[in-house]
C-alpha cells in the first residue's frame, strides 16, 4: 500500500511516519512506498530516507510544483495533517490561507480528480477550533454547530465541508478528524498557543516549577500524541457507510482542568506539583473553557481518549 | 456612493441594478457609481449602458482579469450574487467549484486586502442549499445545523464562514443572506431545480396548466424577487455590531405547499388551478420537504417576506 503524508515531519506526523514505517500500523495493509511531505525535514528524517520504501519532497505545501511532484504516483491512504498553528495563522493571514485554506482544498480536489479505481481513503487532521467558544458550564456532543473563533478554525471547517462533499460526489472517501491539542509538544516557538498544555505535563513530570498562563482551574481537551496516532490509524480502517455524510468525528478527548492534569503528570514522575500561574485571559478563553464533551458516535465507531489522566501523561511522555 | 454588484445580468442581479439606479434605494446613499459584473449582458442591459454611472464588466468570473477590472475602482458596497446554479454545478464540478467556491472565496480574500479606510459592507446570496436534507414534520429556525447536499451548498457554505472570518479581522464587513428559491423566473434552461416554483406561479396566475414535478403537498419556501431585492437593499444598511459573528441571516420566508400557492396564484389571476404531477423524488426531496421555518432574529434585525400568499404572486409577477 501507497501512503501519503502532508506534514509529515511536524509533531504528529513523525509518530505516524514510524507507526506506518514499523511493524505494527494497527490492521492496515503492509506500507510498501511512503510519500512524506513537509516544508523541511530535519535530521529526524534521515532514518525514512534510507528507507528504500520512502519518498521525502520538501517545499512550501501552497506551491503546486510540490503537490505535483507528492501526487504523481496514486496513494491508497492520505493523511492531511500539514497545517499553519492557529496563532501564526491569526498572526499572519496571507501564510494561513495559503496553506491552511487553499493548500486543503486544492489537494483534496487533485485528489477528487485524480481517482481512477475505487475511491482511497483521505484522513485530514481537522481540530476543535472550528467550535469557537463553547459554554464551559453545558456539557457538549457531537452535535455542537461550530462557529470558529479564529482563521484557522475557519479554514479547518470550510476544508471539512469540501472533505464531505468530494466524498458525496465519489471523487475520494474523506474523514476529518476534529482533534484537540496534542501533548507533549517538545518547547518551541512552533506557533501553538496551546503550547502551555504540553509543558504542565513534562515540567511537572521532571520536577521542575512551571509558570502557567492560563489559571488551575482552567479546563482544556487533551490528547496524547501515541492517543492521535492510534486514531489516525484507526480512521483508515473505518467502513465509509459507517460515517456520518458530514465525514467529520469528533474526536473522544480528557477535559480536565490544569490543576488536576498538572498533579497528575507530577504524582507519575514522582514529585511535588510546582505551578505557578500568570494569566492571559485570551489563552484562558481559547482552549481553558472547555466544557465536558460527550463523544458517544465517535466511541461507537471505535475511537478512543487516553482512558485516564495517569496513562494521559504516560503516553504523552512517551 | 459606488456599488459592485456581481450577477448583476441575472434574474435577482437584473431588479437589484434597476431599484439601484432607480429613484428608491431604499436607505441608501444615492449611488454615484455602479459597476456591474456578469459572464454577458443581454439586451435588458442596454439603458444601463446609457447611465453614465454605469461601469459593465463581462466575462468569466473565476478569470482573474475581470476581477482586476471590477475591483479597480473601490466600491462603499458590494453585492455578490453571481453564481452556478445548483443543478447545473452539480452536473458540471469543475465549473461549479471555480465560479461559487474559489471565484466567491477570491473576491472576498482580494476586497478585504484592498480595504483602505472602513471596511465596506459585502452582502452575499446564500442560499438554503446549505441546509440539506432538514426534518419536514418539525419546525426549525435559525439555529438549524447546515448539512449541505449538494455542492451548490457546500460551496455557498464554505463562502460564509470566509466571509464570517474577513469580518471577524476587520477587512471586510460581511453579511450571508440564506435565500430560498426566488420567484417568478421567466421560463428558461438556467439550472436551477426549482424551475417549477416559479412555472407553478406564471402559469396558474395566465389560467394555463402545469405540470409540476413534486406533489401538491410538497412543501417549499417561497420569496417573490421584489421582497428579495428589498431585503438585499436593508442587508446594505443593517449596523455590524447587530449582526451575528457568523454574519449569516436566513431570510423569513412564506413555508407552503406547492397546492396552496397554486391555488393563490389561480385565484389572484381569476382563474380555476390546472395542475397536474408528475412525481420526481430528486425534486421533491431537494425542495418539497421544507419544515415551517421560525427567523425571529432576522425579523428583529428587519427583514420581511412577502406577508401572504396573494402578496407573494403580486410581487412574484410584478
Amino acid at each position: 500500500m501507497h501512503v501519503l503524508v502532508t506534514g509529515a515531519a511536524g509533531f504528529v506526523g513523525q509518530a505516524l511516519v514510524d507507526r506506518l514505517l514499523g511493524d505494527s500500523p494497527g490492521t492496515l495493509r503492509p506500507v510498501s512506498r511512503l510519500t512524506a511531505v513537509d516544508q523541511r525535514f530535519g535530521n529526524d528524517a534521515q532514518a525514512w530516507a534510507a528507507d528504500r520504501r520512502v519518498l521525502l519532497h520538501e517545499g512550501d505545501f501552497g506551491a503546486p510544483a510540490l503537490l505535483d511532484a507528492a501526487l504523481a504516483e496514486p496513494a491508497d491512504l492520505v493523511f492531511h495533517l500539514a497545517s499553519v498553528p492557529g496563532a501564526l495563522a491569526e498572526r499572519e493571514p496571507a501564510l494561513g490561507t495559503r496553506v491552511n485554506l487553499h493548500g486543503a482544498l486544492v489537494l483534496f480536489e487533485r485528489l477528487a480528480a485524480a481517482r481512477t479505481g475505487l475511491p482511497g481513503r483521505v484522513v485530514f487532521a481537522s481540530s476543535i477550533a472550528v467550535y469557537g467558544e463553547l459554554p464551559f458550564e453545558q456539557a457538549m456532543d457531537e452535535s455542537a454547530v461550530p462557529r470558529p473563533a479564529l482563521s484557522y478554525g475557519a479554514h479547518k471547517l470550510m476544508a471539512e465541508v469540501q472533505l464531505a462533499d468530494l466524498s458525496r460526489r465519489g471523487g475520494l472517501d474523506g474523514l476529518s478528524l476534529r482533534m484537540p491539542g496534542i501533548v507533549a509538544r517538545p518547547p518551541s516557538a512552533s506557533g501553538h498557543g496551546s503550547a502551555f498544555m504540553s509543558d504542565v505535563i513534562r515540567r511537572l513530570h521532571a520536577g521542575e516549577a512551571c509558570e502557567c498562563p492560563v489559571s488551575a482551574q482552567a479546563r482544556c481537551w487533551w490528547m496524547s500524541r501515541r492517543c492521535c496516532v492510534d486514531n489516525l490509524l484507526h480512521a483508515a480502517g473505518v467502513a465509509p457507510d459507517r460515517l456520518p455524510l458530514s465525514r467529520v468525528v469528533q474526536l473522544p478527548v480528557i477535559a480536565a482542568t490544569v490543576g488536576e492534569v498538572a498533579q497528575a503528570a507530577a504524582r507519575v514522575g514522582g514529585h511535588a506539583p510546582r505551578l505557578r500561574h500568570r494569566a492571559d485571559p485570551s489563552l484562558e478563553a481559547l482552549f481553558g473553557r472547555m466544557p465536558q464533551l460527550h463523544a458517544p458516535r465517535a466511541r461507537e465507531l471505535g475511537f478512543r481518549d487516553d482512558g485516564s489522566l495517569e496513562q494521559l501523561v504516560v503516553n504523552a511522555l512517551a
